[in-house]
C-alpha cells in the first residue's frame, strides 16, 4: 500500500475531495460530488484530468456522498492507504490562528461558531463528522478560513458597536484564509522581496474578497463578520448598507430567513445581471444587465484595492487567484484600468497570455497571477499532524 | 423693515436656525432649539456669537419651537422681514439633484421618501409644514442632502441586489451633500484647478462620510441608502457586515426597532469608548477604550480615502470639514499619517494652526481644511427663489 492524505471541503450541498500522495504537491486524484441530495452528481479525475469510474450508489446525504467516495477511491487507488484526513473548516472562532487536531472536544467547539456562520459551519462538521465514521483512529486536522486573519490589528478586527457585541465574538474574521495562505507561501518562496512587502490580494471565485498582507500576515479584508461582505460574488451581496437590511424587514416585512436567502443566493452578479452567478456566463452574454453586473463587479474591486492599499500605507503587488482571477483576462486588464496613481499598469500581452507577473516592467507595482491551491495547504497541514 | 432670509434644518429633537440679509454670505443670527420635547433649550446668537434674548414658552414640539424662534426673532432682530424660507431635507429620492420650490406636491412626493430615511425625513417635513404655517405666501425650498450625489455613475449607485430592489429606491444615495456642494463651490472660486480634478472631501460631524468630488461633481460616497454607512460615527455603526444585522435578528432575537436603535444610537465612537459620542471628550479622556475608538475612527477613515481616491482613480485634493475636521489638529495629523503612497504629507504646523492649506510644499496632494456653511447653501436656495 502506499500512503496517501486525503483533503476534504464539505459544503451545503457538495463535497471536495483531493488525495495527495504523501510527500508531492501534486494530486493523484482530485473530486467533487455536487448537488448532494438533489440530482446528485460525482466525478473523480486523475492527475492529467481524466475521468475516473466511481462506486455506484445514492449521493442524498453528506455521509453517503463521502461513502461513495471512500468505496471510488478503492476502485481507481486500489493501493492507497489513507493515513491522514484535512477538513476546510469555514470558522475557526476568535483564538484559532491555525489548524487543529480534530477530536471531540474541536468539535463541540466548532459547532458553538456555527451561528457565526450558520450556512457553512454545520456542513462543514457533518463531513467531519462522516470522515471520523469512516477513518477512525487516523489523524485529521481542520483548517479555518478565518484562521489566517487572527492577528489583524484591532482596528481591523472590529466594527463601530458596543463592544460587548466585540466580546461576544461579532468580529472581522475574514475569510478565504487557506487560499491566502497558500498565495502567501508561494510569494515567500518564489518572490521573497513582496512576501516581505505590501500585497494585495484578490481572491475572485464564486466566494470573493481582497486580503491586505503585509509581511506574509493578514492585515486586513474584505470580508468580515459573514462570507457576505465586501466584494459582490457570484449570488452574495457583497457590501451592503446595514440601513438597507432593515429596510427589508420593516418595509418590505421580509423575514430573517428570506433576507438571507436574497442576500447569500439571490444577489451579486446573479442580482445585477438576472442571468447567471457565472463571470463566463456573464461575459460571454453581452446583455447590458451583465455589461452592467461586470462594471459593478471591477468597480467594487477596484475601489476595495485602494482601501487594503490604504490599510498598509501602499501597496507593492496585486496578486490576483480564484476561478475568475486566474482566468479571466478581461476582468483583471479592467480592474488594473485607472490604477496608474497606485503605480499598477499591466502588459496586455503577458495579461492575455496569463503569464505569471502581467505588469509592465516599468510598473511600480507588480501586478500577479498565482494558480491558488488550497487543497495543498490542507493537505500540508494533515502531513504535519503524522 | 430690512429683508431677510431664514434657513432651517429640523431634526427629530431640535431645530437650528440661521437668519441672514437678503444679499451677503454672512448670518445675522444663528440658532438652535435643542432636546424638543425633553427639556428643551433654545439658544440665538448674534453675527459675532454673542447670545440673544429668546422668547418664553414651551419646547415641547417642532411647531412650537418654530413659533419661539419666530417670537425671538421680533425681539432680535426687529427691522427684519423674513422674505423667503430655505429647508433643509435629508432626502431628495432618486431623481431630485437640486432645490426644490415647497408646495403640496413636493411635500406629498417627500413623504414618500419617508421609508428610505425613516428617522429624518418625517422630522424635516414637520419642520417645513410648522414653517408653511408660521409663513403662508413666501417662497419656501427644499435643499436635500442626496441631490448633489444624484449624478453618481450607476457602479455608485446600485448595490449588488436583484435589480427590482434598485428600481424600487434601494440606491446608494448618499447624504451631507449640502455640505460638499458649499466646498465644491468654495473650491469652484478660490481653487479652480482643485475643484476641477479629483478632489476627496471627509465632512467630520457628528455625522460623518466622504466624498469622492471630480470636476466639481459628486462621483462616489462612503453614505449609501441610509445615514449608518460608512465612516463610524459619534453613535452610528458605519460600514457594517450585513450578516451581523442577520445575526442581531436570528441569534440576539432583536427587533428591527431595537436594531436601528443600536445601529443609529449606541454605537459609533460611544459605542466603542463606552463613554461618549464626542471627539473632544475622547480626546481629552485619555482611557484606552476612548483612545481605540479614536483608533477605529482614523483608520476607517484612511481605509475609505483609499478608496474614494480609487473611485476616481486618483487624489488631488483631500478635504477635511466639519466639526472634526474644521477643529482636530490630532484627527487631522492621525488621518494623513502612513498616507505619503497617495502624495499626502502635512505640514503640522499649518495643521496645528488650523491653517487653509494645511499639506507641505512639496507634496502632490493638496490638503486642505475649509469650514463647510451648509445654512448659506440654503439661503442661497431660498434667494435663487425669489
Amino acid at each position: 500500500m502506499t500512503r496517501a492524505i486525503l483533503a476534504l471541503n464539505a459544503g451545503s450541498s457538495s463535497l471536495k475531495v483531493a488525495v495527495y500522495p504523501e510527500t508531492g504537491d501534486r494530486p493523484l486524484l482530485t473530486g467533487l460530488a455536487d448537488r448532494i441530495g438533489a440530482e446528485g452528481k460525482l466525478t473523480l479525475r486523475d492527475e492529467g484530468g481524466v475521468a475516473l469510474p466511481v462506486a455506484p450508489g445514492p449521493l442524498t446525504t453528506q455521509a453517503e456522498a463521502m461513502r461513495r467516495v471512500i468505496e471510488s477511491l478503492r476502485i481507481d487507488l486500489p493501493v492507497a492507504e489513507i493515513v491522514a484526513v484535512g477538513h476546510r473548516v469555514v470558522h475557526g472562532g476568535p483564538d484559532r490562528d491555525a489548524p487543529a487536531h480534530i477530536d471531540d472536544a474541536l468539535l463541540e467547539e466548532l459547532a458553538r461558531y456555527a451561528p457565526f456562520a450558520p450556512l457553512h459551519q454545520p456542513h462543514n462538521l457533518n463531513g467531519i463528522r462522516a470522515a471520523l465514521a469512516e477513518f477512525p483512529g487516523i489523524p485529521q486536522v481542520a483548517c479555518f478560513d478565518t484562521a489566517f486573519h487572527r492577528h489583524h490589528p484591532w482596528v481591523n478586527d472590529t466594527f463601530a458597536l458596543p463592544r460587548a457585541y466585540y466580546d461576544k465574538g461579532v468580529r472581522r474574521y475574514g475569510f478565504h484564509g487557506v487560499s491566502y495562505d497558500y498565495i502567501a507561501g508561494h510569494l515567500a518562496e518564489t518572490a521573497p522581496h513582496l512576501h516581505d512587502g505590501r500585497v494585495v490580494v484578490a481572491h475572485l471565485g464564486n466566494g470573493a474578497s481582497a486580503c491586505a498582507i503585509q509581511n506574509g500576515r493578514s492585515v486586513a479584508s474584505t470580508m468580515g463578520f459573514s462570507a457576505l461582505d465586501g466584494l459582490p460574488m457570484g449570488t452574495r451581496c457583497g457590501q451592503l448598507d446595514p440601513g438597507v437590511v432593515l429596510y427589508l424587514m420593516e418595509q418590505e416585512r421580509l423575514t430573517p430567513a428570506q433576507i438571507a436567502d436574497l442576500l447569500y443566493k439571490q444577489s451579486g452578479l446573479l442580482g445585477l445581471s438576472g442571468l447567471s452567478n457565472d463571470m463566463r456566463e456573464l461575459e460571454a452574454s453581452g446583455t447590458p444587465e451583465a455589461a452592467q453586473a461586470i462594471d459593478y463587479f471591477v468597480f467594487r474591486l477596484q475601489r476595495e484595492i485602494g482601501a487594503m492599499a490604504a490599510a498598509m500605507g501602499g501597496i507593492d503587488a496585486l496578486v490576483f487567484c480564484g476561478g475568475i482571477g486566474e482566468n479571466s483576462a478581461t476582468i483583471r486588464a479592467r480592474t488594473c484600468e485607472r490604477m496608474g496613481w497606485m503605480g499598477i499598469e499591466i502588459d496586455h500581452h503577458r495579461n492575455g497570455s496569463h503569464a505569471r507577473v502581467i505588469s509592465s516592467d516599468l510598473a511600480r507595482t507588480t501586478v500577479m497571477v498565482i494558480p491558488t491551491d488550497e487543497a495543498l495547504v490542507i493537505v500540508r497541514a494533515a502531513r504535519a499532524a503524522l
